[in-house]
């Protein structure tokens, strides 16, 4: 069977994924669910985006993983992108669920409307420990907008505040995802709103893939806490050969 | 539990909405579907848009009802956006069903195709007595896709002709819509073709809602006529807190 | 009850439609799946779209066929456009699924992307004999997204080299379909990514039909092999009344 590897968004951990994870494992697969450096219980919050995807290549090296499927979520794309270019030959398919795209020299706040980036640089200023958080009436209303009031307040109350400077680092690719020969999926939520269709996930960034395959579902951007089974059934079909 | 005000579009009167008023009955909630002046039996087809929403906030006041979610569908978006700025008080979350939203200043025939706004200018002209009535194959083919025939035919035996001046009179507002401090969800049937994509519900006049909830559900624009249980469930999503 | 006449698309036979036809045949509907010339076991590749045209309206006279909804898929699209110009008294209703819809004048090459044209003729250019193939790649990811690999594979392996002409010819209406009497239906599958969503099948080429009933469904260009079911299901409701 497969090999999966699931990379959390902006404000979560591995831990958030294990209900997904759980679903997957019950089809066979063996799955990991690291978290990204800066968003472990002790990290700098000042963590850049170089030793964020550092982080997961080290993952990937320290347990001996290779024909990886390898899954990023939201921000979580940044950081597959970054393996991908490091450790392509780990690499058996990548899979974008709701996630960023980027080029070569691009941040992820690059690829947010306005209103989002000075949102952060606002609430970043703010705090002064280098994190970033989301407002609760964001949180609920645009991200988890398939949840219930009780659920979303479950889940917001496991976020952990994110370095920003993962968010505004360009990163340093030697080929853009396009170019890369990797199998490439794009996992798309449909009523996902955390960011404008104008600033729309899919086809606006899958479209950076170059060839790619489109799994589409139901749910909004938060579809691991709302329907994990759900979610692990789109990944098995964006994850196949 | 909720008390919801379901309020409808043009050409409809509040009884089309009880198939769906019993399904979210169903689940422990308070529904009232009142009729637009305008559209009740015996109201003068010259009624215009300031009646219109008048008539709904005397509802509101006339039950003494608060904390109310309130759903606009269609042209009742311009109503219920008139209704938030008189009443705000009385409101909890409103909740647009592919409904207009205007900002202040605005008609709902400034947000359709012209080919609509010439369809309805001639209409009325021939029809002499204010009211506007949609063409049967309109009906049939762009708003009420998802039915077969007898449904379609038996919906449209019960419209009313509407007041053609409530689509032609600017809106008064105090703020616009995204400035509004109560909560706002924007309800989606996927396959609603009553607008062409170039002028099209979601996201072009759900995004003038500033921060707002999206739930997406299948269905045509008459959703209410073909699956009133769906659309029940859709509204309590789009309601819930 | 109905007589349905499905058209298939680039590379398919009528063979292929066979599982779909059944399904619309459980319902009571009388069913054919012609083969376009030019996709018939020898067939010359040279064929054009004229010849393509020709055979489906000799396939109606030849079998006496009336009262036809007419289906066609893709490529099928600037077929049953072309033969509803010319025996419209035979025809009820088109029902073009995720299909070309050519204005007068138009080539199928018309409304694809610069890359597929170049593709189309670098391909033709290497073999010689007129036709075109579509890499497997290509075909797995983006055509039959939603399979599984053997049902991509099997399926590919019955595709037949595709007439070249037929998709460069420009067509020759008396009048473009959004003028065709006919009543219209335009059955779209959402996660079709076959053309990209910058040349996307709706709204851009549905909307060039007029006033037409859209259905939508999930699923990708080749759900006659990963669900006949659901698109069967879906041809109905396009084809109803």
């Amino acid at each position: 069977m497969t090999t999966f590897v699931l990379v959390h968004g902006a404000w979560h951990t591995g831990a958030e994924l294990e209900p997904v994870a759980a679903a997957i494992r019950a089809a066979g697969h063996t799955v990991h669910c690291p978290t990204i450096a800066g968003n472990r219980p002790g990290d700098a919050k000042t963590t850049g985006l170089d030793a964020a995807i550092a982080s997961i290549v080290d993952y990937l090296a320290d347990n001996a993983l290779s024909d990886v499927v390898l899954l990023g979520h939201s921000y979580g794309g940044m950081v597959i992108t970054g393996v991908a270019d490091r450790a392509p030959e780990r690499i058996r398919r990548l899979i974008y669920w709701n996630a960023f795209v980027p080029n070569n020299g691009e941040s992820l706040t690059d690829m947010v409307p306005p209103h989002f980036v000075a949102l952060f640089d606002e609430i970043a200023g703010a705090r002064g420990d280098g994190s970033v958080i989301l407002p609760f009436p964001i949180w609920r209303e645009a991200f988890i907008n398939d949840a219930d009031l009780a659920t979303a307040q479950a889940a917001y109350d496991v976020l952990n505040p994110h370095p920003h400077a993962t968010m505004t680092d360009k990163i340093s690719l030697s080929r853009d995802p396009a170019a890369m020969e990797i199998a490439k999926s794009y996992l798309f939520c449909t009523e996902d709103t955390a960011q404008p269709q104008s600033h729309g996930w899919h086809p606006r960034l899958s479209e950076k893939l170059g060839l790619f395959r489109l799994v589409a579902i139901p749910g909004s951007h938060e579809l691991c806490f709302t329907d994990p089974q759900a979610l692990a059934a789109g990944i098995l079909k964006a994850g196949r050969d």
